[in-house]
């Protein structure tokens, strides 16, 4: 059987990067997103047109969990909240336990197509300080799966892919232009409307990326 | 504010023990639940009229995995594989990282409402062999979801309470007993008929241990 992985796929830059990668490293990309309320559901419609362009399928799991109150959900609430991004203090946008979720489902169904990978495009240079982001969390996950699995402890652990975990977002944008995966498709602004709003700090990541890349964003 | 725990309730004995312990231990309770496409529904309507008797709200989180292939929800695969429970062997009633994704669920509800334990019935003496009831996998996600939390790394790191879990089927009845738990709401049958089935490993435990507490199933 050809080499399965699941790749967890928001729409993003990063995640489109990781399932560029994963192709690149030969495996079969099975494709994850998620629909959890996030007002940028934009770009769930960008994760399915990357997978489209490579002729993928994409499962997109609808989660409704109603006590979640973050500003990524509540359109009441303000998306700017802070000067300055701070990787020490975790911004209103977080979500709880949303990577833990979204990785328990991943094992779930890699488990299920007996693929031995799961891709993630986490990474801890630009970012939001997310705790879930982080190499620890993702080290203590790959262990927790494997106990928790009859792949696990009978078969195979799981492995949890995340080649990007060190990169800048400046690397991650270069690493992608080699690997020609389609910018033009990706979506990352929170806010989710016609255009990027260049103000929420997805925005402002991703553009200080391309900037220091010296690539134009083909979204601006 | 209220000690508060998130307690999740399939309907079954164990987790209805499992809450009553809870409240007995001075908590409030948030019920939590999943509808993931079992056979045995019949379950979340007893986890419903549990949830009612003590006046307390249930949440029911739908999820659609579309990979799931156990015979627990596939009604066209047997329920009866094996003449003898041996917990050595996982058997085809086994739904991939169930626990995992209930939990991690859980997490995201304690953390969001500042609960910090999670109740789950877990237990591994007269138990199917699944993986994700086992201390060691409860012990590794505690940690886990410890590292990937807001709450976690900068407040509190949200508790496991697995009170059942070196107990015998026997012994949580009796406790049951004790605590004045509604037997006769509960639901095991992995069938979800208008009866139980008598016959699936679900039954045969919850019979087992009617018949060693020396009490009658009011189900029976």
């Amino acid at each position: 059987m050809e080499n399965r992985a699941v790749v967890l796929l928001s729409g993003g830059i990063d995640s489109s990067v990781c399932l560029y990668i994963a192709k690149k490293q030969g495996f079969l990309p099975f494709l994850l997103s998620f629909d959890y309320g996030q007002r940028h559901k934009k770009e769930l419609a960008s994760a399915r047109k990357i997978a489209e362009k490579l002729g993928l399928d994409i499962v997109v799991v609808k989660l409704k969990l109603p006590w979640l109150s973050s500003s990524l959900i509540d359109k009441n609430k303000s998306l700017f909240t802070r000067e300055k991004i701070d990787t020490n203090i975790i911004p209103q946008t977080y979500i709880s336990a949303r990577n833990l979720i979204f990785l328990s489902i991943a094992v779930s169904y890699a488990e299920e197509i007996s693929a031995k990978s799961i891709f993630v495009g986490a990474n801890t240079i630009d970012f939001s300080g997310y705790p879930d982001c982080r190499d620890e969390f993702l080290e203590s996950f790959f262990e927790t799966a494997r106990l928790g699995t009859k792949a696990g402890i009978t078969e195979y652990p799981i492995s949890i892919e995340r080649p990007l975990i060190n990169k800048s977002k400046k690397e991650i944008i270069l690493l992608g232009k080699e690997l020609s995966v389609p910018f033009e498709l990706t979506w990352s602004c929170y806010k989710g409307e016609k255009k990027p709003c260049n103000e929420c700090e997805s925005c402002i990541i991703r553009k200080k990326g391309f900037s220091s890349a010296g690539i134009t964003d083909p979204l601006s």
